[in-house]
C-alpha cells in the first residue's frame, strides 16, 4: 500500500511541482506550451495576491507524487466559485488513491470557503475522468466549448 | 447612431449591472440561477481583494446598456490569464457596436496586464458568437468539456 499525507504546498514545493505540471505537458505532446518557471510559480503562488492555491500528495521516500493547482473565479449567478486548474498524479502512482484524495481535499476546502460551486475542465474523450467525476456527483456539460485569445493574436486584433 | 462610452465601474453601477445579468439569466430561461444580490456585486467587487473587474457601456440618457465582467485565473502553462465571465449588452442595443466595444475594451486590459491568454466560455451551438471569435483571432477549443460540482452535490460527497 502506497503511504501519502496531502497538505499545503510551501514555497519550497514548487521546483517539484513544476516537474509534475512538466510531465504532464510532455504527456499531453505540448512541452513547449509549459513555458513557467519556478520562479513564476514563487511569485504568483505565494506573493500578497497569490493567483493560485496548491495542494500536494508526498511520500516520505519519493517526495512530492501529485499535486492539485486551484483558485477561485467569480460567476454572476453564484458568486465566488472555485476552480480546480490541475489535478495531477505521477505516472507511476496512479491508480493508488492519490488522486482521490487530492481531489477530495479540493473539495473539502472548497466546502471551507463556503463557495457555491467548484468547476474544472476535462478533455471530452477522457470517459474515465469524466465517468469518475460523475460518480462523485459533478454535472459534466457538454455543451459549453472554451474560447482563447493567445498573446500573438491579441496583439494582432488590437494592431499593436 | 448610438452613442456611448466604455468606461470602468463604479460601485454605483451594481444595480445597473445586476440587472443587466438577470435579464441575461432570464433570456436563458434560467432566472432562478441567477441568486446574487447588489449586495454580493458591491462586496465581491469592490473590497479590498476584487474577485472581479467590471466596464461598462453607458449611453447618457438610457444609463447602462452594456457591461463586460473579467477577472484573472492562473495558467500552470501560461501564468496569469484573464478569464471574460460575462458580456452582455441589453437586448434593444444589440447589433450597434456595443459587444464589440466592450470586447476590445477587456482585450486592451489584457494586453496593458501583459497575460498570455483571454479565456471565455461560448455555447456550441451559438454560431454566430463563435464566428464573432474566431474572425477577431480567438481559437475555439471544441474537445474541452466543462465539469462543474454544485453545492448540494459537494455537501453530499463530503458526507455532510
Amino acid at each position: 500500500m502506497l503511504n501519502f499525507i496531502i497538505r499545503k504546498s510551501a514555497i519550497e514545493d514548487m521546483p517539484q511541482v513544476l516537474k509534475l505540471i512538466q510531465e504532464l505537458a510532455i504527456f499531453e505532446r505540448a512541452e513547449e506550451e509549459a513555458i513557467l518557471s519556478v520562479e513564476d510559480l514563487e511569485r504568483d503562488g505565494f506573493g500578497e495576491q497569490p493567483l493560485f492555491s496548491c495542494i500536494v500528495a508526498e511520500n516520505e521516500t519519493e517526495g512530492i507524487i501529485g499535486t492539485a493547482i486551484f483558485y477561485n473565479r467569480f460567476s454572476t449567478w453564484k458568486g465566488k466559485t472555485v476552480h480546480l486548474e490541475d489535478l495531477i498524479v505521477r505516472e507511476k502512482f496512479r491508480s493508488q488513491g492519490v488522486g482521490s484524495a487530492l481531489y477530495r481535499a479540493v473539495m473539502q476546502e472548497a466546502y471551507n470557503q463556503g463557495v457555491k460551486r467548484v468547476e474544472w475542465a476535462v478533455l471530452d474523450w477522457n470517459e474515465g475522468a469524466i465517468k469518475f467525476y460523475e460518480q462523485s456527483g459533478a454535472q459534466v456539460l457538454r455543451d459549453w466549448d472554451t474560447a482563447q485569445m493567445d498573446e500573438s493574436s491579441l496583439k494582432k486584433f488590437l494592431g499593436k
